[in-house]
């Protein structure tokens, strides 16, 4: 039986092109700046994002801590989205390395209010921390994998214009949010001022992300990726597939959108399970499995015997993702075996 | 005119028999553990809170910090109220010292639904922060001086036991709960593993504060406070009025929440103020200031120069707190003034 | 038989005059800057110190800790002696708190040679922390209260210009480098960007130091004084004392030095000890036992049985401070019983 | 012109046989723990160094940091030697991130005295911080590549165990070691609680390093790589050629170390070059060039003109490394061009 693995879309292996771009890639020590193929990538990204300069991180965690680093300074608050990524699943870094205090704001389909924001921005009262950053997450993981609509992201920017305060914004899933509103990433982009990207979930490649912002910004950060222990030698061997990941991934997400639209509107209509559809904008589906009387554990036990593969999101919530090592025969098969499950259960 | 302060209980005097206590005090050196009138102090802590062991330190800040330094690791979590005095009013210090990520839940009139408690707790994955504390307001300053009733503290406390978390109480304004419901303060303290008095406030004494829980704790604690600089030498000259706080100036609390009883409802009474009546438990009287078409800051302004002073709560609310350097007659003067000013706006 | 307390001159216990001040001194709060005590202090302390202006700490180590925290950032480096308070005595909050790494350099009596301090200076290479301080202790405590000479000072303090790096004053006994030579202590303070003084060592006040430096640097001190919990009420009752100790207590620190010399003279000729006559400069004695074949903790436990205290400061060294509260009958006394022990070891 | 670097073995670039693993890995996602080859990698690691356990991650600098931040708790210390790599080229992480302060001792060609180290232990006092873990290199780099003898190792090691303190072996060149020494890396490792070993200098893996310890070890470092941003998804593309690091690449270290004698023994003959060789121990050669007239940096340019590289190791000392990929004949000409270099110089 083929195990169809919907746990997330960091699964997806690297495709014959990007091995064969390893085996080619040009490198150097990149510590000395002199990776050629990470030169590339970095300068292909920080066009692709409209931003001065970009730097290659090993991880979107990695990406989103050097941000904050650069940002911010101990003893200050980020605003950002309760359900954050950042918030939620970088195990508190923002608080252990950069030494800020997380000021969460609950969003709707992870959008943050604007006025919410505005009102969570510090006065000048010494007993206040002040205000360093605030962060968007964009596609919302927790939230379904919503797009948060360029126009809350302007509303955002402009109060932190205002306020003297950066914005970053945590684009693991930037491209699927483009590729879903057909709209460039640039439309994002244009309103934060730091924005981190995955190389390694929907788009394929096997390690990496980028982080992009001004050049000075990104000299600073540079320092921090340093101590993290980021800063590489020969990196062009994962920064080959990289490239690849920019220029011939990004166009087949759509095929992912369409699966996942395929996959919720199936188990919408499974007894017992609830998705709320309008979430479903991009290659993330979560189910509520409270109505067949199985906590999310529980029902993620019965299909693992079944070979379909989710993970928990929280008490009876069981998220699924789409990506490009699942066809659509796979989410057929993926129907047809969830399908088994929860006629047993009914029975 | 005679300046009427309700800014805050912090501006209380010490009282001539204080002053005394100082200058007669049998000091020696703290850090050696030799000054009689500090382990006096503390040991009388320790008893009236029903705990092992209590430290001398010299604010409310300086304890909450402490205790969290003592209770967790960087890259933990805690949890707290969302608008507790440790998120809001101490300068984001637990993330900056402790390095510890803050996951705030809203109250209702300060009190956290224990559910919510449970359901922030976190779980075991690697990307999620180890739940390393739970901290509890009470009175809750920005919900009006409102006191968090023991069975709520017993309930978090179960959570907190059973998931093998220690929790914390902010008890800067502690005797205020317990003579406000006519329970002794061991009723609260019982629910918790460490717990803040502030001798500062109400109680009238010019400065410090005392942080109890088991010795072990107390021992580690000592430490942190010596790296925040809170070792003092002769520091019986301030723990001696610190001594009479405690033992003279508990009862006549009761004085200070009647006036503040009196005052709530006269603010009340005048066209354009708001004040939420159920929530004037103690010494702290909240009102809004929306509807006189003025900011908080502007009625401020206004009232200040007719010798009544408060501080700003919000955009619209401004706060008023009773204590004992203000007594019936000022409270009387202070309404007739205050009505003066609402007055003359309402023309 | 009279204990004679000569392990530090922190023992020292409040005057007469002192108590006074504290009982009637007039207070207001401090958080708000209102009470008139400390306001009179600080400045009284910025004009003595020669800079712009002062604020009041609870200790020395808060007040090193604060200057570390205001002038650094994380990352970052300071230099500092291998034997100096900050990196022996104060818990690695520099570390801790700052996230600063400590680079020592062994000086020679407390001086580090300037060469030394200009090497040590960090160049711009991504590997490399920033040199965010450079920090010097005059007196030196564990150098035996040994003298920095101002041109050792102005040395170092052109590399910190130069390298535009900060310069901090430890001073936690300035005033005994200051009368020692008499020298005012501006000759000193001239050289630094920050200078912390105690109020409660060899002046004799119970509680409090002072951290001074522009105006603009001790903006930014007061935000990280009231992380670490030293915002204090009415702290006028400390500050009261602490005017006393500036005025009227330090030109009797000669007696100290006195007394140190006549303690270390004896001591010299007393056969087993030894004792580098040439660095008992202030108020610190510091005797080598080891050719009494016993260890400093023995030694120590053997006087203190003929009650005489020390301490220990190494393997065969004890550290013995005069101070206001031994007189010169107290020295002589001190001195008999200390030979009786020597005579009894040596039979 | 053939460029010859010879300014570290970091500059290695992989080898054919490297480059076909990395086409042809076997991945999986790491962070699930589901990489054969990253698995196969630790476990391989784990063997040759003894250990239980052992972990990817990205840098020898990540490797050092998850070492210190498993190992300590802010406010602790660590002690390790004054031209060490993790005090000298990590840019303070260890202070930044883990908030330990840094004894430094200064070492004999990078070998600290374990007299030293045991006076460096802290006592128990509360001002002083708690010794926390101590740090060896091996081989060590500013001095020269010197291999730190296994008794010292184990003297260093006693002191430890007897103080509880666990010893940590920064082993970017350990092999180095062994290969120079006859001996296998165990008899190093067995000396140590923890121990990073690097894949990307003279092993020729573009990147990463393991870090070993106990099980119990390495799964709290999990935790601390994955706030760090070291968690990898398809991982195995760069493990799979550090499995031919450390199976292929080991024993061909002997040519480097022969071709650095070679290197050395030209340059000792150069007039105006000083050049320790009885340092020249493995793959690194230090020269002095002070009787050239020249700094460092002057000497480093005209060489770079002759298309030889070198790099800095202070005002007047360069360091040269070799490593696979200059061979023989780079070495004969890289030797024939400085001594061009230094024949003009001399004229």
């Amino acid at each position: 039986m083929k195990r169809i693995d919907l746990r997330s879309d960091t699964v997806t292996k690297p495709t014959e092109a990007m091995r064969r771009a390893m085996y080619e890639a040009e490198v150097g020590d990149d510590v000395y700046g002199e990776d050629p193929t990470v030169n590339r990538l970095e300068e292909l990204a920080a066009e692709i994002l409209c931003k001065e300069a970009a730097m290659f991180v090993t991880s979107g965690t990695q990406g989103n801590q050097v941000a904050i680093l650069a940002h911010t300074r101990p003893g200050e608050e980020i605003i950002l989205e309760a359900e954050s990524h950042i918030f939620y699943y970088e195990a508190a870094a923002a608080s252990a390395f950069a030494g800020v205090q997380t000021r969460t704001i609950p969003g709707k389909r992870g959008a943050m209010d604007p006025s919410d924001v505005a009102k969570a921005v510090r006065g000048k009262d010494i007993h206040q921390p002040r205000t360093a950053m605030i962060a968007i997450e964009n596609t919302h993981n927790r939230a379904g994998g919503t797009v948060i609509p360029v126009s809350n992201m302007q509303a955002i920017y402009n109060i932190g214009r205002e306020a003297n305060v950066p914005v970053h914004l945590d684009g693991a899933r930037l491209f699927h949010a483009a590729i879903a509103t057909g709209q460039d990433v640039k439309a994002f982009t244009q309103y934060v001022d730091s924005v981190q990207i995955c190389l390694s979930k929907g788009l394929g490649a096997p390690v990496g992300s980028l982080l992009a912002g001004t050049k000075e910004f990104i000299e600073r950060a540079r320092v921090w990726r340093k101590r993290l222990g980021g800063g590489l030698r020969q990196a062009g061997v994962i920064a080959a597939p990289g490239i690849l990941a920019l220029t011939e991934m990004v166009d087949r997400l759509a095929e992912d959108h369409e699966a996942a639209k395929t996959l919720a509107h199936a188990l919408a209509n499974m007894k017992g399970l609830t998705v709320d559809l309008q979430t479903v904008e991009t290659n993330i589906v979560i189910v509520d499995v409270s109505e067949t009387g199985k906590t999310a554990e529980e029902f993620l036990s019965l299909i693992e015997r079944e070979g379909v593969l989710g993970v928990s999101f929280g008490e009876t919530q069981v998220r699924f993702v789409t990506h490009k090592d699942v066809d659509r025969n796979d989410i057929r098969t993926a129907i047809e075996r969830i399908h088994r499950v929860v006629q047993a259960i009914n029975c």
